[in-house]
């Protein structure tokens, strides 16, 4: 879905800007004195307009969460539901995940969301897919021992691929569900996609991969 | 679906008796001298008329397998095509899997084929699915080190089952697939459920479980 440009965007990120990590190569590897407080930390891959950060944040207020977005015009939204609520415990990272590729952190995450995630249909475009092998070595180097990576779609094949993916990482599948809404799952969040799709009818496929380095 | 009680059965049984093991714990604890050759075992869980058994020892005559089947009326279908073709790589086991549970061998199978077993759809009825982890501990025990459960079925909910109790028990997925007639897995060998439902248009599920002890 493309955004349309916001107007007066830069404006309104730099109303935002506290919430918005500027250059992460300034935490000389260790991103947690961004935070007021020492606590758990989660990281979103392409958080959208936030709804799914914003929420899980509120219920969470005792674990720190970075969502990363590389579209302006929809990371401003997300910020500025963080910065309406008043949360202390969301932060953003404005631009690509690869840029993650160079930061070394000593604070590693416990949980990694990807949610709808662009499932760059061609096979020779699979490599670009977040849970291909590249990427999965990108979130092992971010990962504490044992962390999580959540993953939700309503793609199948990206589906069919991920689980197969996360296998041959030696990763550890957990809550594999082909229809999360009509599953036993609770406490689920919805994103603004899923809210779309499900409201068509569309099953929407979750499961959870656990790195076991 | 409900087969019909075969006319003439223990005659046409009898006719096959070379190739059915009418007690393998005559085989104290050693099945592999029931053939004449010393070869690698697979083993099929349900075999029920034996199109799949028989195609796969046909393309595969370096290799032993057994065929296990609880209902004579196919048994006998499948022993008699075995029979027919000439081919001495097959024996059958006339009864219920669960007599296994007390058999105890020093010749571990490679391979265990689960192919289109009732999916037990009531979840009171959920231990008796072949893929819960009830059965997983015998496969455990008939399986050699890296041993691996190769799985098919229709059945979405009981492919979603299996896949987290495959998981759960710490074996490893490989080779998933959604859509089997429509994926890059070659060599399929078809069992008449199988024709059957996807001639309606099914799709068909399949993994690999590959046990790690």
């Amino acid at each position: 879905m493309r955004m349309r440009k916001k107007k007066h965007l830069h404006e309104r990120l730099s109303h935002c800007s506290s919430l918005i990590i500027d250059d992460i190569f300034k935490y000389s590897g260790d991103i947690k004195s961004i935070f007021p407080d020492d606590l758990p930390l989660h990281l979103e891959i392409g958080c959208g307009k936030g709804k799914f950060i914003c929420e899980t944040a509120k219920k969470n207020k005792d674990i720190n969460f970075i969502a990363v977005e590389k579209n302006l015009n929809v990371l401003v939204l997300a910020a500025e539901k963080i910065k309406n609520e008043g949360l202390s415990n969301v932060r953003f990272i404005a631009g690509d995940v690869n840029l993650l590729r160079d930061y070394e952190t000593k604070t590693k995450c416990d949980i990694i969301y990807i949610n709808f995630c662009d499932p760059w249909h061609k096979n020779s475009y699979r490599k670009r897919r977040l849970t291909h092998e590249n990427h999965l070595k990108l979130w092992e180097k971010l990962l504490k021992q044992n962390g999580e990576i959540h993953f939700k779609t309503d793609n199948k094949k990206l589906f069919e691929f991920s689980l197969n993916s996360f296998s041959d990482y030696d990763m550890k599948l957990k809550n594999i569900t082909f229809d999360l809404h009509n599953s036993d799952f609770s406490g689920n969040i919805m994103t603004e996609y899923e809210q779309l799709f499900s409201s068509q009818g569309e099953p929407i496929y979750r499961c959870e991969a656990i790195m076991r380095n």
